[in-house]
């Protein structure tokens, strides 16, 4: 800790230039006026910007030894993924980093990783700021996207009627960070290294579902971003929107690693439907849209499963299993197995 | 530190409650869906929106007692300070907050010296992010201003010929973290606790020029606030625009309190050209436009003075003297006294 500075004395002249070497050639929008102005100027012709921020903290929302180039990834894509939710086009993204010192063995993964990912979702840095902390590295985005005036997707909005759609497959996540951690679901697939892995990969790197969001935007009454789980962001869905959910958990579209420790009864259910970083979209589609909503997507090349139905009400959702049963809701909140 | 956790894990429910209690009221443009969906929508009817962002890290960029409501000011103001620099009119702002726990006592005064700004400049908070750390306090904020397709005022642009122009007095801010950290200048004014408590304040709450923004857009060829101190920033604004600029120290305009301690010598006015955190106005102005912008900066109420003018060239600033002597360059740099 170096006392109460100035802000050009945060960094020493050497780490402003590393910095800068890093994260200039990301700012690839005129906006972005090459990171060289006090602000951007994001152009919006008569459209609406929709506006995310996520923040994740080390030893908090990441494991200390992440690698730089997941961290920069997951970063950037949790925020992306809400953009995909609300049915917008990503325009740019603003980026904080606390770091205790810049430390170019960790900014140049770090860098590569976010400028790709800014590349290839047609998101880039539009500016930030680099602070010095004592604590532990947080990565702070705040990220746009666009959409014509008035037509975000909201979580409120879904009617009795509707059915229930999720892309691609629920719960891996969690059980990627317990491999990581090297809990119960690391030891069932001790054999399995690359169950293993690809599980920690979906926890590490989310998939947004960004070429869903036009079909989102034409054909969703209501839809989010699945990160605290699916049973709880689904309740939040059904609460915003006053009504309840009918769920038939057998139809929750699963992995292959997850349906097998499923099958093995190494791991319930209600563990991949409480689990949280899916970074998958929940949309709620009126019954005469769902026949368009599933053919945009194909199109698309997002898989998405129905997996229930919206009914009057203001209960807490219903988890069904294959017999019909209710699954007890205490069981699909957030445990650490 | 509770572990790697899923995003509605991050706070108690209580917790959670207490954070939507004190924010959902600074939630006052309909575009922020009262905090309850996962992004704001800004309207933007053909304008540019203005990006820009500032972190700041307590024991870094705040003192560890600073009271949380001239943080919650801070924090916003400089964000508003770069905004008005660039001629834009404050949209709204996202805010990313780390802390400890959610402590009422000071989440409830920090919350309501927010808000107060937030109304003040019509600059409404959109969203945010508020998670855990087992670090420092950490305040990011991402603000927006509107503005005409294109009308940003930028760095560059300023010509040989401009006259330089400042608002409100500067130094002062260096002064008074002095003051809080009990240094000479604190000694200096012993028997002045309303020097003291004036200079204090000028460092915990900057005062933006929001109410310039328009006759910089209207008039400025170039501009960018003073956060960096008035010699490391005009260098900044120089290089950017290819000139070079010759000022008149005994024409940058003094508090009262910052006079006086010149006056006997207390500091060199070395200190105060360069000292930090001032969130004044640095302004290139042709001269054709020098008193449209006198007079439309007279309307606005907002003090401003000429402090010198750019000619061609590329080494960096000069300050004369009162003598027309020039001062060392390196007298100029940032020092703690």
């Amino acid at each position: 800790m170096t006392g109460i500075v100035s802000q050009s004395d945060k960094h020493t002249s050497g780490e402003d230039s590393l910095i800068a070497r890093y994260f200039k050639p990301l700012a690839t929008d005129p906006g972005a006026f090459g990171l060289d102005d006090d602000a951007a100027a994001l152009r919006a012709a008569g459209e609406d910007i929709v506006v995310t921020t996520d923040a994740i903290v080390e030893g908090v929302h990441f494991l200390p030894d992440d690698p730089p180039d997941t961290l920069a990834r997951k970063a950037l894509r949790v925020n992306l993924s809400d953009i995909a939710a609300k049915g917008a086009v990503p325009a740019g993204f603003v980026l904080t980093l606390a770091v205790r010192k810049a430390d170019e063995s960790w900014l140049k993964p770090f860098a590569r990783a976010l400028g790709e990912d800014a590349a290839d979702f047609g998101c880039p840095l539009l500016g930030g700021d680099t602070v010095s902390t004592p604590g532990p590295l947080m990565i702070s985005i705040t990220a746009f996207g666009r959409l014509p005036q008035g037509k975000m997707v909201h979580r409120a909005g879904a009617q009795a009627g509707d059915r229930m759609f999720v892309t691609g497959t629920i719960g891996d996540a969690a059980l990627g960070l317990d491999v990581l951690q090297g809990g119960p679901v690391a030891a069932a697939l001790a054999d399995d290294a690359s169950g293993r892995d690809f599980l920690a990969a979906r926890y590490r790197v989310p998939q947004p579902r960004n070429a869903l969001a036009h079909a989102v935007r034409a054909h969703a009454s209501a839809a989010m971003d699945v990160s605290d789980g699916l049973a709880g962001d689904l309740a939040k869905l059904c609460a915003a929107s006053g009504v309840t959910a009918v769920i038939n958990v057998p139809s929750v579209p699963l992995s292959s690693a997850a349906a097998g420790l499923v099958a093995r009864k190494a791991i319930g259910i209600e563990t991949l439907v409480a689990g949280g970083d899916d970074y998958e979209l929940l949309c709620a589609v009126p019954g005469d849209r769902a026949d368009a909503f599933l053919r945009e997507a194909r199109q698309a090349k997002v898989t998405v499963t129905a997996i229930g139905g919206l009914i009057a009400g203001s209960s807490p959702p219903s988890f069904l299993d294959g017999q019909g049963r209710e699954l007890k809701l205490q069981q699909l909140s957030y445990s650490h197995f």
